[in-house]
């Protein structure tokens, strides 16, 4: 396919290569141009600007750093916005805002292109060897004609509906989901290097109980059902848990925000009449704290 | 091995029935008796008070509820710590808290028996299944008396540490890392669902890329080794993501405190200048605010 | 002085009625045109767009209810920036963004106008009492050249710096303070209440202890001063009764998110050495994780 | 009347001061003698233990540092527990946790003796100049014996209910509410100085608006009346500043975590449909995650 490619950084650059390996005829554009010229020995033709690149173009393909980035690629002079041709798509795989994709999408229906929401899981070496885990949204015809490019760079697609702002919210609880394991793992190593634990064990132990086993995994599905009774193990349990881990990290002198949120959110559930329903109740709460 | 057996509620039922399977001697208590009973079946001594059956054991295996239970059972009247020979192990699987933990250590040393703290990560499917995990902490010549025990229960045994307070460290920072799981899911599937995504196609997302690869292992490796250059993902694009995850939630009305902490620990991380650092660096700060 | 009032809602209104009442010649606008026009029988001019309210104005006062409403007041078409004369001042009392006031200093400069940020602290009836207090900064030349307006509606006037955005920082920190004694109030009345304590009894306690006493003056006195040796009141003493108060929230099933954070504060304080200090050694902590 | 004093500290010396003052005759008991004997010289006879200065007092007043201290000067070896007459009061002054207050109602009870507890809001300079003021709770009967206690010591006793426990809620309710005005100057001098503002600026501010105003009072008495329609200022218009706030100090890298608090509190209610209440209604939400 002809595929413009914009954006050619740690991410992008192993990406296009990716799809000059495929077969495809990639024009690739950077804003520094020689970031963009390595690709030219694997077959890239190297535009000046976004518009040259996307004006032939089936497929405009964005890697971007921010929205504000992705916003002047789009929309800014010498942007893709008015070159790329009607029936082409949009294949955003940057991480960007919910607004800034729901506004992508309005407008590239006015100009009658397509635009589906792509953002990528891995890092750049899992884009190097084709590895990476991509979260789409869009609609299905504009997402079948991407299927080339996808299964060029990536090692799974997961197609998670039909409004690209989907794609775009569940990259950034992904993102969150990560943040909040290096958020705990980060006080509960405190709490453990300070209690006299080293660090090896400490991870030893975590490296043979939960990574790698169905632990989170199992609660994630009980929370996708929303079934909390009967409980494997109470809310109350769970509070009795926290309270002697927050005790334990007082006297050690360990602050753990995290587990302070953790255990109120606990105490909320059994306040509220759930004390004796599983401990990942919480998430019902949560659901219902947010108006579901 | 002569073993006494004290609580046989849901978890220490089928660990007191592995004991038997295993060939041990084992003699059973529990506060309601009736539920120790079946193990009479099985070849299992019931006894009527903690010290009748801890009076002539090697080991007495305690698995209560919670701290004032084991208390009652170690230090009441009819109580193990006056009966349990000299030279006896106390193997304290319970889940309590640390200090008590450590009045046990000292108190067992007084009356120059030996005491291992070995809580389990596993429910009781996992203890009929003989594959819970122990975690146990200990002189090294008790937890050797205790192998036998350990062995018959357990899929596998960390040892970690010569101090039983910190096995129970250890199991409490385990059971928060996984409240601490559930709440993140919690807010990221309230977050999904108002957006529109069905839960079950956001538990294929979470299923396919973190559950079951090694993406958390990772973190909790560079946070052992606690090496945060060069970033693979820097704590500037951490704040980036989590600012634009809180926006859309907000849009959508689903709060998500746990995604707001994480957003003021990569903000403090910035503020303090580590806006390059790897943003697993945010363990760095949760272990310079413990003082380490 | 010839005044545009931009705005005329629920403060807007008496605002304009003062400058009216001090014998300004006031040219009013809103957006609907029907809330400004009780202002022709004080006398005021009522124009159709906020261009030709202040196209001879010598002070251009802005009272609305957002970023989104100000951005279009101001530059959008019939905005006030092309029409405001060369010398006029844009004097700015919504509560808006500290980004939007930086753009606003610098629009406003290339046109050779001036722009004052005054947010308001008060209400609708405060308003009417000219009884707002005044946060304004800006030129010294240009808060002078408002000073009549300010005098005319305000009881009190507090310049805090000559540029605009520390106005806009000030007010919303003032409004995140009110917020902040809302959550206090809100979990101690809860805690009280569940703990059998009447609502007016525990009101009558607040009211005879700290509302209109010096304590919250005087520890605001002290973190400006930024010493915290000798203590008053050390943070090991304030983390001791923050223990108990979250000891019995849990035991009263009342979650106290608020408490959970300050103890987490405290006890950070305390792990960085800090446990001798006085209690609001907690600012210092807060200026630290700023970078400060 | 005769009073023994347990605790002659920074708080209990200058009390015990204005008892002799009063014309009581006190019998003073301190661990550290020496702390103790400067009240001879006002007229008090030294204890060598706490029961000697209970044995023939019909009011025994306690102020110590903590609930271990307590603990042992009311049950430990030569505590006041054996000592003090039927009949007589334990008017406890400590700033302690509430189910120790429980424990002392319980067991004074058993001796019939009886039990008042009246933890105190001022410094040693306040105790110094009878300026303290006193939470008071427990029957009717036992208060007015200590009456002439609370008029020597206190400038002002509220009483707030027959159960003791009361007290202790109160006070520490009281204490949280300084730490957590404490942890919002910290928050907002942060923000303010690393913005530019002066922290002296921002004190006088701070001075002018809200400190001696009757803002927080206001707010206070509206959540003791649970009324929060018509809104003064809504939650959504609330939610809008605290944006806006941490917005401009994400911008400026000072963390807020009182305000990330605020604010999800602020969006739990506008997702509840709350979003045109009064912000104070914030109030509501807090006692309803209490299942009150």
């Amino acid at each position: 396919m002809k595929i413009a490619f914009l954006g050619t950084g740690r991410m992008g650059l192993p990406m296009a290569r990716s799809l000059l390996a495929a077969g495809h005829e990639v024009t690739a554009w950077n804003r520094t141009r020689g970031k963009a010229e390595p690709l030219a020995a694997h077959g890239a033709r190297i535009a000046g600007t976004p518009a040259e690149a996307a004006q032939d173009a089936e497929i405009a393909v964005t890697m971007l750093a921010d929205d504000e980035a992705l916003d002047e690629v789009v929309f800014g002079d010498e942007g893709i916005y008015e070159a790329l041709p009607q029936g082409g798509v949009h294949l955003g795989c940057s991480t960007i805002g919910v607004q800034l994709s729901r506004t992508l999408a309005d407008a590239h229906e006015i100009q009658r292109q397509l635009y589906v929401a792509a953002p990528v899981f891995g890092r750049p070496e899992a884009a190097e060897a084709r590895k990476l885990k991509v979260v789409a949204a869009g609609e299905a015809g504009a997402i079948e004609l991407c299927r080339p490019v996808l299964d060029a760079i990536a090692a799974r697609t997961f197609v998670v509906g039909a409004d690209p702002a989907h794609a775009n919210v569940v990259k950034l609880c992904g993102n969150f989901m990560i943040a909040a394991m290096i958020e705990t793992l980060g006080e509960t190593f405190a709490m453990a290097r300070k209690s006299g634990v080293e660090p090896a064990t400490f991870l030893e132990v975590l490296d043979g109980t939960f990574f790698g086993s169905p632990i989170f995994g199992g609660y994630a599905a009980r929370i996708a059902e929303g079934e909390y009774r009967p409980a494997a193990f109470t809310m109350r349990l769970g509070l009795k848990d926290l309270r002697l881990l927050l005790a334990a990290a007082e006297a050690a002198e360990v602050p753990m925000p995290g587990a302070s949120l953790v255990r109120d959110r606990l105490l909320t559930g059994i306040a509220l009449g759930r004390g004796e329903d599983d401990w990942s109740a919480a998430a019902a709460l949560a659901a219902e704290q947010a108006g579901l």
